[in-house]
């Protein structure tokens, strides 16, 4: 059978050019390329595997990762790769490890908060891996309150040095990605102690094992945190527990970039303005928005494909059953997944230009984009991040009970990805910062202050809530200045409203805090906002590819117009838009179900994806589902031998009643 | 610190009877006293020990299941325990296992489908375990769709058996649990064939493996399908595949209470009706809302306790911090948890009530209400399945990035709980019968039909289409009347709607297929009214305890409004009530929040659940999560040597830039 396509007819029913597709999805032609070889050169290497990765008790599994970890870096090194392919490489190999936190966040960390000096120092040991780095900055006692943390590090003028240490058992450094085996040196964040005074949460770079024989230095106890959700999954990471007992550190191992301690145990400010972390921050979300549209569309791809595959009822006069895809409850539970996908590959994109933006801005010293900057990348964060750890989940259901088995991919997916919602900010707390931000931006209104970038629409506030929603017959929907007027509209209200509930509090901190489930959803439908009206302005480029332009169309319709059906609540409960309008949107969302219906496999096919990296028997390019389930089962441990291992202690008593003389 | 209860203080600001909520929790004091002594024997025997299971590698993982399962069974019998209290230790035990398909099914379907002769063969064997059974129904290619099963089970007059044959790889019995490795007979659904003519799907006791060695008998091969969801979790389940190469049984394992074949391979019906099989399924669903509820009070349980532990932010001159739970965020997400956990108990335990009612009028021979009690059920089970499990997995968002690790026991409550929304029918699959059923109801309006049941308000279609909602203060939304009407209107309108919408199609079928989307969420309207009305009618009853009423009219109300602000779009839609109204309704919900945050320790206190059941650090009944979590992390394996298996290998040529000669 090998060979044979399965989902051909599928494939030949696309009305879009699927390679000019490739590279929107991709970003450019350059990075499709770059993908697509890299891709495969992890798919191809045996070395690589990963379907072995649930079966694998935590040891094997992480020792394993070890070695990938180093085999990918003699990869990297013996190709000559890039910058750019060998993160990639990593990207591809796709397994947790200390990797991601050395590249992903202790070297950023040092170039952010670091002197120069200090850089030069520093990088060229991390960037050639003779140390290896994480990041340190969560506690057992506190995660979302950095402020809160315990671990103090104090100057000894007598030494010229820090003292680190772990005051309480709560203070012990507590998740950090990579610290628990594999780190030489973290950077560890602390409160910085002078002369008695606390000046609250500093970075320090602390060596944490011999670079020798990789024990702990003295003072440090150092060890894994234990399993966490899934099999394989995000195991392969030693998060890990640090306590420091008074381990001294020279003094030029504070990261110095923006505050610094003098030789006579001076604090002060460097001229370096402290926004200027905001520019690592706006990186590392932009990274993660992209991470979830990844994340979503291998989903996506795997239940859309297996929705094709898969046939249940409908079978007439003997025929084939129906594929499953064709039913509009699966539609209605899969496309707007889909959608989301792209949605959140281009508002990703729109992020990396934020970043240079920000970057640039910085640079010159202007930082009147910040507030916005950093609410927006906070709520997307937020937004996307939670939207793909249920969408992942949705996308198991979807396929059945197969979705159920590791071999689908799905429960690794989803286990691998859930702790996005709460890493690099808890998405409650993100949204409850984007709500402060809209409440001052409310405020502000009619003070002359013009609101910029992705809130500038709030300059349109009293249009916004007089205006009411014009359309008239279904096809109105599909209009972009129509659709984004309403969710402007919806966003607009909804944060008006919060602010006039606000002022009836005469304590404007305990009214936050009383309205904050209000304040949530008003930032979310910001957010939701924010997403529609990039994908809607990715649509006014021109988009080369035959039909390519036109599937877009749809697939933006099918996002907005799913957000709207969701939350027809906001939109109702502002009289922004009539129950009749709510009703004709939903005549138009099923209509641009049918039109992307014929196009599923190949909006999945564009994201490239190999095999391996999707990691999926469900999912499987050729979609001959069924023979390659049945192989796989066979290699469970559990069927090493017909009869299990215990029949004889345990099954055969039991059965013979001779219970009462087992020893269990 | 043993013996400190760090949640005292929440314990003492309880405004109502504990004691006393414990017995409503439970249903009675008899099951309350049973639950309660059993679940301690449990917990206090190290044999039942459960924490060490995410570490375990799958086969060590299912031979302690196999042990614990024998181990059971043994007290069972040393202690002659009733069949109540033998069901309740296999519950607490906390483990799935072949007993569970056993005693859940194989038992059921033998006492359901067999003849009285039958059931006097195999019953006795099975009750006293001398032979173990599964339910071999679902194939690889077929689930939802049992009609559409492969498996042949063709008579042969000459010997007077049935060849049971697997013709296609897509027939093999796929994801029966318990068959993999554990059992020696299934009851297995097959086609039947008599004289070449196909009478559909009837169900067959088949020997699968030798009563001597375990081995497989000639003809069949069966097996393990390999790793599902999750460390532990349902791991320790042999979920199997089994392929017949004409394996013959005799014709008497045919079950034969409803149809059989005689001698000369005549097939036909006996008086016996078959919608008997309906009495079942009734039994079935009303365990697995038991089950929801049971897992989602478990959930709630562990969110609550550490939500009260954990404290971020806030801390006012060096005080201590705030608990997360007085963040109104989290109670906004919590507390409409911990009111679905108690609505589903008290909802399963009206499903107990019908259950009866339902196998009294059968036995009688009335079938009038099998219809709107098929529906009910099916919704219910969708319902409440779909509600658990996306709520435990809110419940570990809401412990933040401790709800990750394994220690906190919802992992494990997840993986383990989500296939729920898939077996016993796929939960879309299940709405679109009720919505079959709704809108065979709206067609008969008119007709002089009464809607019976939980229907029965569709009676009243005409005053539900017209009448608007009458509140004016937010108070207004405690009075049970109003609730009632508005849910019953939303349900109604939403029905007519599809029902009006589906006129206008001239074939019904491709009109149901088209609307399936909005039919799915009549029937969600639908199921939440028969939730909330069983709420309020629980609490018609005399429910004493000091303020244990009180409270749990509170817990009714968060239930209800939560419900209606989530789904506002349809009551906005509906046009029953206006913006202002669900304004209304959103205030009344945070007043009632803070009625029920004081008692909220004691009302997840009241589930009466040992620590042993619970499974959770975070959720420990003492809160003395810290030391607990560190004492923890340190068994990890991972942590048996500081240097990490692997260092020499794969680290150190990596740190010395040695591995162009590293063997990777
Ligand atoms: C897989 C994983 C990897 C990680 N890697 C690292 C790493 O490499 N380095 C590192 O330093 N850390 C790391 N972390 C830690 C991570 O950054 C924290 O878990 C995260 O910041 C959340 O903090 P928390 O756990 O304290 O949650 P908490 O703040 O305790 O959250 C608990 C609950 O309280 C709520 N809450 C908290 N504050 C408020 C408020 N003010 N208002 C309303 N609600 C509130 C939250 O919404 C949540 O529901 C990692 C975590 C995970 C899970
Ligand atoms: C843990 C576990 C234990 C199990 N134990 C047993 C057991 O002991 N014995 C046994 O016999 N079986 C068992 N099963 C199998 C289980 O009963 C089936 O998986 C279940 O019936 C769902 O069927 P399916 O897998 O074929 O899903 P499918 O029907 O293939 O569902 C795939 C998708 O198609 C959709 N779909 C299907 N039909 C329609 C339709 N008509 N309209 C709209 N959408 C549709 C579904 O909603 C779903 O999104 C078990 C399964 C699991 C996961």
């Amino acid at each position: 059978m090998a060979g044979v396509d399965y989902l051909a007819d599928e494939r030949n029913k696309a009305e879009f050019d699927v390679d000019s597709m490739k590279i929107v999805w991709a970003g450019s032609r350059h990075t499709f390329e770059v993908a697509d070889r890299i891709s495969k050169l992890v798919a191809n290497d045996p070395a690589f595997r990963k379907d072995d990765r649930p079966m694998l008790p935590r040891k094997e599994l992480f020792k394993n990762t070890l070695r990938k970890a180093a085999y990918a870096w003699k990869r990297i090194i013996e190709l000559r790769l890039t910058e750019e392919e060998a993160s990639k490489l990593r990207f591809f190999v796709d397994e947790p490890a200390y990797t991601d936190l050395h590249w992903g966040m202790f070297v950023p960390a040092l170039k952010g908060q670091c002197t120069d000096e200090q850089q030069s120092k520093w990088l060229p040991l991390a960037y050639k891996m003779q140390i290896i780095g994480c990041y340190a900055q969560t506690e057992l006692g506190h995660g979302s309150n950095v402020q809160g943390l315990e671990t103090t590090a104090t100057f000894d003028p007598q030494t010229d040095e820090f003292v680190i240490h772990s005051p309480t058992l709560t203070s012990s450094k507590w998740w950090p990605g990579g610290l628990g085996k594999a780190s030489t040196h973290a950077v560890v964040y602390a409160r910085l102690i002078t002369d008695g005074k606390d000046h609250g949460v500093h970075g320090f770079i602390v060596q944490l094992r011999s670079m020798e024989d990789h024990k702990p230095l003295p003072g440090i106890t150092v060890g894994d945190i234990g399993m966490k959700f899934g099999n394989g999954a995000y195991n392969t990471m030693d998060n890990g527990v640090l306590t420091f007992d008074h381990v001294r550190i020279p003094r030029d191992q504070m990261m110095m970039r923006v505050s610094q301690v003098t030789r006579e145990g001076k604090y002060k400010q460097s001229d370096v303005p402290r926004q200027l972390v905001y520019g690592t921050m706006v990186y590392v979300r932009q990274q993660i928005v992209a991470d979830a549209s990844c994340a979503l569309s291998k989903a996506v791809c795997i239940a859309t494909r297996y929705s094709a595959v898969r046939r249940q009822f409908g079978s007439q006069n003997g025929g084939p059953e129906t594929q499953v895809i064709d039913y509009k409850t699966q539609q209605n539970r899969l496309f707007p997944l889909l959608a989301s996908a792209y949605a959140f590959r281009f508002v990703g994109e729109w992020l990396k230009w934020l970043y240079t933006d920000v970057t640039q801005r910085l640079a010159a010293n202007d930082f009147s984009t910040l507030p916005e900057a950093h609410a927006c990348t906070a709520g997307l964060k937020s937004l996307t991040t939670t939207a793909t750890a249920d969408g992942i989940e949705e996308c198991r259901k979807l396929c059945g009970g197969h979705g159920y088995l590791c071999t689908s991919g799905l429960p690794e997916l989803f286990a691998v990805y859930v702790p996005a919602c709460t890493y690099e900010g808890d998405n409650v707390v993100l949204l409850l910062q984007v709500a402060r931000f809209l409440m001052k931006t409310v405020s502000q209104i009619g003070s002359g202050k013009q609101p910029v970038g992705t809130i500038a629409y709030m300059g349109r506030v009293e249009h916004l809530l007089k205006s009411r929603c014009s359309v008239q017959r279904a096809e109105d929907w599909l209009n972009p200045s129509q659709v984004l007027e309403a969710f402007e509209a919806r966003a607009t209200r909804m944060s008006v409203s919060c602010g006039q509930n606000l002022s009836k509090f005469s304590n404007p901190e305990e009214g936050f805090a009383e309205l904050s489930a209000d304040l949530v959803e008003a930032a979310v439908a910001h957010c939701q906002l924010i997403v529609v009206s990039k994908f809607l302005e990715k649509l006014q480029q021109d988009i080369p590819g035959e039909g390519v332009k036109q599937l877009l169309q749809a697939v933006c319709g099918i996002y907005y117009l799913s957000l709207l059906h969701k939350h027809q609540g906001d939109f109702l409960a502002t009289s922004y838009i009539t129950p009749k309008q709510a009703a004709l949107a939903s005549d138009q969302l099923r209509a641009l179900y049918s039109k992307v219906r014929p196009n599923a496999i190949a909006l999945v096919d564009s994201f490239n994806y190999t095999d391996h990296f999707l990691g999926s028997i469900l999912g499987c390019y050729d979609g001959n589902v069924y023979p390659k389930l049945y192989e796989a089962a066979k290699k469970d441990p559990l069927n090493d031998t017909v009869v299990p291992d215990g029949y004889h202690e345990y099954l055969k008593p039991l059965l013979k009643q001779q219970l009462h003389s087992a020893k269990l």
